[in-house]
């Protein structure tokens, strides 16, 4: 029997998970990164399949409800003799039909995974129900605004991007030199989404990701969300497995025991490109009510 | 025929709108704006409408089809007997359908609205077809960093909210009061949505907005964006329609004319009740490949 | 406490409701009710509730999630430009998203409605989870294959439609004058859409229903499925509920006491035109698994 | 190019296709084709596609957005603590999402393909938009009651199942010893399915399918429907692709200048065992308002 560690750390009522930690400080420090006013976005595009002769053409895990995007009207319409609206306006409708997790960058709710009959901070795992989570769930994330900071771990090792399989350990994240304070956003680089450009039927398994020592490591130092560019923050092996036994479950430890969000299938070679070190980490999931996990667009300020 | 003036202000190929004109000195100096270190998120919840006994109790228009959220394994499935996946970890998962007009909090893309043949800057209205928009989509929006300037016009005319039907002159913006700078994203507060909390059926229609001469004189100042909490920017009648006509139409003012990206449906009430000024605005709509908006969380950090 | 009265009349171990009805003397029998060869079909239109803006137009119940229909390529998109496939081929596909129950023609799942913890022929309600249904879904529905037989209460009753509240008394179907037998498709006419067509907003509540004592006549009867054009078949008051005690409710008695499938929304105004008695019914439920209900066209052979 | 043959012989206006065929002497003697009083359906089952850790396990082609099937309510919930209704009423509802080509047993409306700008019959390619066909839809293909046809080309052949890529010839056919009729479904079997039951990677290409000559050979017959169990009625080559020239491609040869309904991915395994020859054929497509599909479940009444 595995035992959390963090549970009430942020209040024994506290459903907003690790928001504690980001004290009007900690924004206000986060804010004095910026140093260029330079916008950068961290996600991967969100792309609808249809019926489109296209491949998909972006990183996602087999198996998975793929994202649909349709449009209910569109210039199509007018060009085939759809009349415009009264005076002549024509318009764009659209929906999207959107299962985050393992499709598309997203961040992941604390109700996202737990073991045994208790979610994160004690609240009873069957609040999770059809309509929805009613306690940890996506809408109870807020807007996270702090200091991002960037361990690129590929660009340390000196390799485009780390090995299928590889676990990056605790002395991996140190050699990168940054000074973590609690209340950052760690944002780690593998480099995997390299391989989907070169060759997508290799990107879903085996990837790299963090060891347990490292995830250990992270959540001694109070950080408020683990960023990666991996799509299951530890690694896959073969056949798409974390392997990790039940006590070093990188998710459990995270957000079950610890309560640190989790951000996944981030695009990082932009970051990568200017050898970022640290900077304003904006992050803004959606408001879905009881949502297990946010479709999300984090942008570092740098 | 009316006709387009900002096109190319932007550039002629530039298919970002306004973002341009957030240069760096925007971007530092929004960043400025930051005084106490609090983030407040403008959002309305997103609330999935499938069988829920309780009703919506969100503001929306009649006739969108409402978010829909439903879970693909929950805590009610482990209390019914699913087993834990191998050595015992519980998931949830989940699903969204979501068509933003007129349901949540949304950015509008540049390609939403326009009249003849082209879209924003002179790309073929053509190119937006079932597969999205290839041309001023929301994936074009980018993310968007500036600062947020607050005219809470319903405070400065001393009453809770505005009238339906009413019309915020170019006046009432000037009399609260701040100085806009190009590349601010401004924030008007109609108070509308406090009809809704207190008589659901009374949201709809009809609702305050902005009259034309208002816009104008937004647009003079180059913003990068209007926000607001209505639903259409635009006044709505009491039938739920916007009687200006096509050469006065908000819509196609910002979007089309100018390249001014356009919020609606935001929750402005925390913000009111904080008496903010002006603040580090940030918004990142979903890299919705070819989408006519995106749901989103925007964020405004005091 | 109520009791189920009927479980176990299929065997112990059906899963197929009423299916063991429909024998092959049934069958053949059903077939030589075919008299003009004359095929009707019994099912309202299906209508995406997107962004066209006609209302919607089709019978159906507030508050529930309306058919979406998306086309993922159609030929606006060739008018727009869009390149035909390989050789000149051009093709249009699309998706359907729809809940049936309030919502358009369709049959109720065994399972759809239960009280306690077992569903009908006593299995575990638990058995219903987000993966579906494993026990009494609409999968097992089965082809349905019968003499149907029309009681038009209305017309016998000499009125265009029945009032809302009505509740139809087991003397009002004996009047009819039609002899059940057992296994048979009773479709009963409260001519009720008819008030969708001159004022739509008439159509949700009130509604004219079954009696309990009507639904204990036909169960007695046997017959195989019971069919009507209102929404619930209990009559709806007029806040749209039905005010029978759980001990008279009528999807108990039929879906969960009897194993009797339920069919709502059909459109039996042409039947009634044709002044109808019996026919061969045929009704093919979708086989989705698990599901709770499923969309059907229904059809008379005259 | 190439030129329809057969518009018009439904007459000028005619939305409906061939079921002017289906003339009361063409329904009356389908009846009496049924001896047996058995009733088979000659579906797949639709399985939702989500999180459950089976695999599909259902053919399909690879690529196409596969069916999700969603509860909104389940008795997990209940299980977990929601209260019932009212009394002490157990309700479980839920969502489809489905896009029928390639994903299952679906019947193509005549819009489905065509060449140039016309549909069937002439009518404008234009009028298929993003609200659907107002021509040619699903929802204009009525309810199909014919006799049904078995032509068990793999048994005829003395093999479990075609080989990918095998081209049933108009020989093959006529071998089986069937006498067509004009209004006649036929049903013609390949096997195929079974290769998805021993090995499912094997389904999807290549498979067999018909010769354009036995396509000729059946719209010369003046079918109603054509009925496989394969997923494209042709033969599908190694790349999952019909290599049929423009000119003799079988969806155009059936749908367009035909209007010869096509009924695809069909399980005709239970026929195939009880040697059916000929029966009572019904189809119900879904009344989708313009839809280019309906997923079905058509029954063979022996």
């Amino acid at each position: 029997m595995i035992e959390p560690n963090n549970w009430g750390r942020w209040g024994p009522d506290d459903e907003r998970g690790t928001l504690n930690l980001l004290t009007p400080e900690v924004v206000l420090a986060a804010t004095r990164s910026v140093r260029q006013g330079r916008v950068v976005s961290l996600a991967l595009p969100i792309r609808g399949s249809t019926s489109s002769p296209a491949r998909l053409g972006v990183p996602h895990l087999p198996g998975r409800p793929l994202p649909q995007h349709f449009m209910s009207v569109d210039g199509g319409d007018y060009a085939a003799g759809t009349r415009p609206i009264g005076p002549g306006l024509c318009v764009c409708d659209d929906a999207l039909v959107v299962s985050p997790h393992g499709t598309t960058t997203h961040l992941d709710a604390l109700c996202h995974m737990w073991t045994g009959d208790q979610l994160y901070n004690g609240h009873a795992a069957s609040r999770v129900r059809s309509y929805g989570a009613t306690r940890c769930g996506i809408d109870k994330a807020g807007g996270i605004v702090t200091r991002g900071v960037f361990l690129d771990v590929a660009a340390r090792l000196g390799v485009p991007h780390l090995d299928g399989g590889f676990r990056i350990g605790a002395d991996h994240l140190e050699a990168c030199g940054a000074q973590l304070r609690p209340g950052d956003a760690v944002v780690i680089r593998t480099g995997w989404p390299l391989v989907h450009e070169s060759d997508p039927s290799s990107y879903a398994h085996p990837q790299p990701g963090l060891s347990y020592e490292a995830g250990l490591w992270l959540a001694e130092r109070d950080v408020a969300l683990v960023a990666m560019d991996n799509a299951a923050i530890a690694a896959l092996d073969d056949h798409g497995r974390c392997t990790e036994p039940l006590e070093e479950d990188l998710h459990l430890l995270f957000l079950w025991r610890h309560g640190i969000h989790l951000l996944e299938m981030l695009w990082l070679e932009e970051l990568h490109a200017l050898a970022a070190t640290d900077f304003l980490f904006t992050l803004a999931p959606l408001t879905i009510e009881g949502g297990t996990a946010s479709p999300v667009n984090p942008l570092a300020v740098l």
